[in-house]
């Protein structure tokens, strides 16, 4: 933050907005990109919680500061919008609140209910830029990245919902001739994240992996590479459409948890593919239990004596999201001792699994990055229209299938 | 079991008991216990669910074989009831429907739940023998451990709660002179449950220690490997008294979970001490959940700046017992995602750890076996009073700090 100079939209010198009848994105959009020399101004999606629990989000005019040598500027053209994003982006924010903020031109306001702001302690007072990953050209370098010039790449990091971004030449990935913006967009979170599963499930010893919310973006990466790599996949979805979808990409293993028959039809699946990990998107609730209780079940259908503890084949449940914020529950008498219900996020493993791997993982990437690891979205926003409220609950209501993406040049 | 002669105690040749007059405890002890040459016959204490989910204690009469070379024959003197054992002795079995069985001979019948029976489908049918661990003097030996007869000896291995005990010499320690059989009954699963849990913590690079039911003898053994060896250690008990009874010892942590600060003064002492693992004797409810949350406030509050993910700290539950049966709840929302919940059982985790290690946790046991590592009992019954309606209740009411020891030789 030291190194970028950051006004509120509504204190400019050149106001964009008085008073509180223009509709929030004109102040928004009103905001001037400026080009010049290399100092880049433009606009920067926030979030930010005050102690009375108002969550207001707003776009603020940036002035960037000039690369360092090992950095360069890119114009932000496409950015994903992850569930990862989300949880910083409302955090415990009643969406339903959303409404203009009282001046009528910063942005959005949406009420955080006082019980849940402890959660979110650390971050109060902070305005805090969104936007884990994203794709654009690079506009300006410095000296030591002066042949990424002109060229497409893709980038995480953080603050990717904004018009430009400065950032070290190391973390951006030039894309491969002819790939778009868009085809680039979301080349790390989700495709890191599904090698990083089936990384982690070989690596620890597993054969065969379940997934929760099975039909996202996610979900048929994860299914696309496990088809390549001939490993068993237990696809766990919430709607006929979805099975339909997966199928259609060539699942083997597809499960309704919404189908009475689940549990038994889990349990089948897991005796005959052998799967003692799973990778939990959703979190709250009973589902995590369930699969560990099926995993239990079928070690006991094929073991050979009673254990009072339970059987002796090791299950391990990975929390990676967190669609459903309600506690989990599980059942331990179900699934005996030998088990783990651990949380899974990328960064914290990438760091653990070391630079040759994570240069594995991004070299597939690129190689499959039309197939594999495309992503479809259902809709293109500019970054104004992050803030209005109809949109923001389309894109909040995390539907599996829809994915928006940010196009901040149309707005 | 294939070694064993084994028949009901109402199907021996000479009946021990006629129809449905006599109690119980006397059809038990009517079997004789008889040691002729190498041949020993004695009662043995066995567990059976059947289909129809009536659970059956019976003492059966059961004839020992000859000891193989390496074997030894023990006469049984001093066996706890371990919370461990209780899991296996009543199941999921209602405790309160425990009468005498219907024959008015065989011992004592007791009513599991038809919901609860699926969890327990792999013991159905079969008479399991009971009792961890125990102690006793050698009465037999093959002729390569000849040495020990006439021997005291601590034992591990199930089928405890018996009049004779056949084993392997290798599963016994020979006690030091003078020691009882009561010094020696309880010598393995807390002894080296409590060194688990250091060795655990120390292996896995955590710096503190969290117990909960921490007044128990095992926790008590804890406090004292804790003191010894300068690793602090926050214990979480309900009860005043029993916050008394860990201060006594020398506690420096010691929280009452029914304080209504509790969590705060969680929070606080693992801010102090730096706690990052916990070990859980309780796992049914929020408490292991409140434990990660605790931990997670502490690293938060002394973190530089807000994560989305939560903390970077890596926080340990291991559940290891289940004091309460209820399902396992958790809020992720203050845990963050660097968090594991984990089972924790001796004998899996004493074979990762290897034999070197046992060898050091035995060799503890016996320099420390009347100090650190001292079992307390409130109560001494026979093997037949075991199933006296009246005393299992007791017994089973796990109440922290109540303990039981079976002796077989007082009736």
């Amino acid at each position: 933050m030291t190194a970028r100079k950051v006004r509120a939209a509504n204190t400019l010198r050149r106001p964009a907005c008085f008073g509180g009848f223009a509709p929030h994105v004109r102040c928004a959009s009103s905001i001037t990109q400026r080009e010049t020399n290399m100092a880049f101004t433009g606009r920067e999606l926030r979030t930010k919680i005050d102690e009375e629990g108002n969550l207001v989000l707003s776009l603020e005019e940036v002035t960037i500061d000039d690369p360092a040598d090992d950095e360069i500027i890119v114009r932000v053209e496409a950015a994903p919008i992850n569930p990862s994003d989300l949880g910083l982006l409302i955090g415990p924010a009643d969406v339903t609140s959303a409404k203009p903020a009282n001046d009528g031109c910063s942005g959005l306001t949406l009420h955080v209910p006082s019980h849940r702001l402890p959660a979110v302690k650390g971050r109060i007072g902070q305005s805090l830029p969104i936007g884990n990953e994203g794709a654009g050209t690079v506009i300006a370098a410095g000296k030591d990245a002066v042949s990424l010039k002109g060229q497409r790449v893709g980038m995480i990091g953080g603050a990717m919902y904004a018009d430009y971004r400065r950032i070290k030449a190391n973390d951006v990935i030039p894309l491969p001739a002819g790939a778009s913006a868009k085809d680039g967009a979301a080349i790390f979170v989700n495709p890191l994240t599904a090698q990083g599963f089936v990384e982690t499930a070989l690596t620890e010893g597993h054969k065969a992996i379940i997934h929760t919310a099975a039909a996202s973006n996610l979900g048929q990466m994860l299914q696309k590479i496990c088809l390549a790599d001939g490993i068993p996949l237990i696809n766990i979805v919430r709607s006929p459409e979805q099975v339909e979808l997966m199928r259609a990409i060539g699942a083997k293993y597809v499960l309704n948890s919404k189908d009475a028959n689940f549990g038994e039809a889990l349990t089948d699946a897991i005796v005959e593919t052998g799967a003692t990990i799973a990778f939990d998107a959703i979190g709250g609730g009973t589902l995590g239990g369930e699969i560990l209780q099926a995993m239990e079940r079928a070690s006991v259908l094929t073991a050979s004596e009673y254990n009072r503890y339970g059987s002796m084949t090791f299950k391990q449940l990975y929390i990676y999201g967190m669609l459903d914020a309600a506690p989990t529950t599980f059942d331990r008498g179900g699934i005996g001792f030998q088990f783990s219900i651990s949380g899974w996020l990328l960064f914290p493993y990438l760091q653990k699994a070391g630079e040759a791997v994570a240069q594995r993982f991004r070299g597939r990437v690129l190689d499959e990055l039309t197939t594999t690891f495309a992503s479809k979205y259902t809709r293109v926003i500019g970054l104004a229209e992050a803030l209005d409220p109809e949109i923001l609950n389309a894109y909040v209501r995390k539907a599996t299938g829809e994915k928006f993406l940010i196009d901040p040049t149309i707005g």
